[in-house]
């Protein structure tokens, strides 16, 4: 059933995601300019999102703690490419009470120089490392043009922020958490993303090198969703972060940094919604599965609650939607609202001891005898339903990846349809810059593929890397 | 074994409770005046506490939002107390990026106004309410004196904001999540708090009326731990949040709002731990148990490794200390860290098949045979940790809770040992005012209890109200 309340994502696809996120109601726009109330629903698969990779990051020996969201304007400004690549993005504090601020405070847009200003005082000796510190916070960067979810003023995110006493372990911590959000998007996503390095006009302000996670969304445009950076000794030389190592001599310590943030909620949204609303991969949906009754019957809403209760004793996440509504009024609330799996059951049902799943993707219907195993069969739908949608993503990605082996293949296709567009590079900011003329389009990362013709898009000269383009959030 | 870090707790109470906290590695202070790093140890602290509260909220039918953490200085002064009650104390955003705001926006010192910003444009009717949102987030409140945890520029909390479309239901949820703080502080912290209801003096700016959690300190000193509002129409008003009620007539909705605090952390500590530092409820405690193994042998190794999966695998969460410090040292650091039970293991001990269970908060010592149930026996062992850990605190509140007939009673008590002091009160705020010149004791709350003389502590004329006094962090 079409959505009234949602453009079609073929005819407007701005207007599509903002409808689904205000029809799901995901987030809304506040009085405060360019920062949205995250709306309960939303809030949801952001705390589902923290549950899983929470739980990674534990397991590969990290831990939370919580530095202030205060910055010092001193403090910020001790790392030169830091505070000019944050400058212009930076919401200031500049009064408390009444009283004027001896010195301005930044609102962290990024958290580096805190980390560091607590190392400086907590690393003494190679025995004191590696510390693998990540935070979830809030943070603030005075973007101009916002988004629900995509590009907002206060944004919500985990940065993870680490200090090691050799190069290698520090660039094996930089590998691994890219890995991390590559699974997160393949396995709990189904988002079938691609990783590599930024270039020195995209990477990280401060850092060394720059690893991306790029998905695609399902108009072409890319979304960076996650980035690790590998520091080495730019930070903790600026803020004097020094060890005694095991051959008792002082050294810098060997840092990076990596975070995801909300933004992956958009990702969601744009990779595997429809006109109808909010699709859902099963592993991230806060509820898999909605039951409806149909009808006023008490053997119907008996089976509903033993139902219920099977498949939530059995970590299969389930409501029976008890309101007064139609059937039909609900079976689109639990479509716009992404729920994967609905169970409709009805007097009708019972007679002929039958019972209904829906696939919220794919629209399809299954009539069951009543005696199958639910609690497997529905761990299996939901399995399959992420399986499909993950091969529907990819299938949409390989439709919107090309090739250019120049400008003018470039241009026709970013004019066209832009998507991921493979293309080799020599290397010059020049050919960059050059090629973000055409629609703003920037590359998203280096890959480790072989070049394609050996000869920059750009400018025809011996290439060096074989780079994925395109426009982007 | 006296921890050399830490001041005695009877010769100085406020540097032994900021050693406690440094030593066993809490929290820190920062370059960020009045800001604190949480660390490691205090923020799994902090997660344990969330997890449980966040269960019984959602249990009670609460969901998590998260509104913008900056409030547009016109609507915060809406509500005109609020803003009176917090001017002092907010901090002000004034520029982004390079250029000045053309209004500030106040760094949330709580969010009733954002709340209710977003309640009037998303309650229509009955059918809509309650709205029951919760949100975990950071506030600042520009405090001139600071103590890590007790009261800190920036801190962290969860603060729940009903809209409900009767009085009686709003009342209802107002008593109900006090019952959720008192829950949680006498089954999960171990503290015996006492609640009851604030007067006029000391109530939440904007609401019609505040419930209150309040704990003693082992020092005498109060700590207000939680807090319920009951605002009736007073926002609903200010910020125009209406409803169609069953009646078809536009009406206010009637609110609530409350919240804890990381200043929780610091009430454990200062209600529990000692000399030798942190000592931890099992209840909260984010590491249960610590296993030792004595020496180096290949046995001890295995059998440390077998208790420590069963212990795992039947949710007592347990680690083997494996460093290469010596068991002396690592006793003191499990100590100072308050774990509330260490398991010690050495090749005698497997030799006499026994093993040695040491408890923090008593130092007790039980050597027990090696073919006992471990599981079982650490499990009743955690609980009567628990048990006996409450019943202490509370013995230690009743031998500092007092009564007092007249002035002279209460400055003798103030002036010897502070404490919970019991006195009859007519219920005038002149009087309350005078009281707080005897070393700033305040009225803690008023509560349901008989009166005691049935006159005025301060002023002799006829008493209203049965109120616990007391000096406060």
């Amino acid at each position: 059933m079409k959505n009234d309340s949602i453009t079609s994502r073929d005819v407007d696809f701005a207007k599509w995601y903002t409808d689904v996120v205000k029809a799901a109601k995901l987030a809304d726009y506040t009085s405060v300019k360019g920062c949205i109330a995250i709306e309960p629903n939303g809030y949801a698969i952001w705390e589902k999102m923290q549950s899983i990779l929470d739980k990674k990051f534990k397991e590969l020996g990290h831990v939370n703690c919580q530095m202030p969201v205060l910055i010092p304007e001193n403090l910020l400004k001790k790392e030169g490419e830091l505070v000019q690549g944050f400058a212009p993005e930076v919401a200031w504090i500049t009064m408390g009470g009444s009283k004027e601020l001896e010195e301005r405070l930044a609102f962290r847009p990024t958290s580096e120089t805190m980390f560091c200003d607590y190392y400086k005082d907590h690393i003494k000796s190679y025995r004191d490392l590696p510390k693998l510190y990540n935070q979830w916070c809030n943070v603030i960067r005075w973007e101009k043009e916002t988004r629900p979810f995509l590009r907002s003023r206060e944004f919500l995110w985990q940065e993870g922020h680490t200090a090691h006493s050799t190069k290698e372990e520090a660039i094996k911590e930089t590998d691994q958490m890219m890995e991390v959000y590559k699974w997160f998007h393949h396995e709990i996503l189904a988002i079938p993303s691609i990783t590599g390095l930024k270039t020195e006009k995209e990477k990280f302000a401060g850092a060394e090198y720059t690893l991306t996670n790029e998905a695609l969304m399902y108009n072409g445009v890319a979304l960076q969703a996650g980035t690790s950076h590998y520091f080495g000794q730019k930070f903790s030389t600026a803020y004097d972060v020094k060890f005694l190592n095991k051959e008792n001599k002082q050294e810098f310590v060997y840092q990076t940094s990596w975070g995801t943030t909300t933004r992956m909620i958009g990702g969601l949204i744009m990779v595997h919604s429809d006109d109808k609303g909010l699709v859902l991969p099963p592993r991230i949906a806060p509820k898999q599965v909605v039951i409806i009754p149909i009808g006023n019957n008490d053997k119907v809403f008996e089976l509903c609650e033993k139902i219920n209760t099977e498949l939530n004793n059995n970590d299969v996440v389930t409501y029976i939607d008890k309101t007064d509504k139609s059937p039909g009024f609900k079976f689109a609330e639990a479509e716009v609202n992404g729920i994967p799996v609905r169970i409709e059951i009805g007097p009708r049902d019972l007679e002929n001891n039958k019972i209904t799943f829906a696939r919220r993707d794919t629209s399809e219907k299954y009539t069951e005898d009543l005696n199958i195993d639910v609690v497997k069969y529905v761990k299996e739908l939901l399995e399959t339903i992420q399986k499909d949608m993950y091969n529907k993503a990819l299938e949409r990605r390989d439709s919107l990846t090309f090739t250019a082996k120049d400008l003018t293949e470039m241009e026709k296709i970013l004019n066209t349809q832009p998507g991921f567009i493979h293309a080799d590079w020599c290397g010059n900011t020049e050919c960059e810059t050059k090629i973000k003329e055409i629609k703003g389009c920037k590359s998203r990362c280096i890959v480790d593929e072989p070049l394609i013709t050996g000869k920059c898009v750009c400018c025809g000269s011996d290439a060096k890397h074989h780079v994925i383009w395109g426009i982007q959030y």
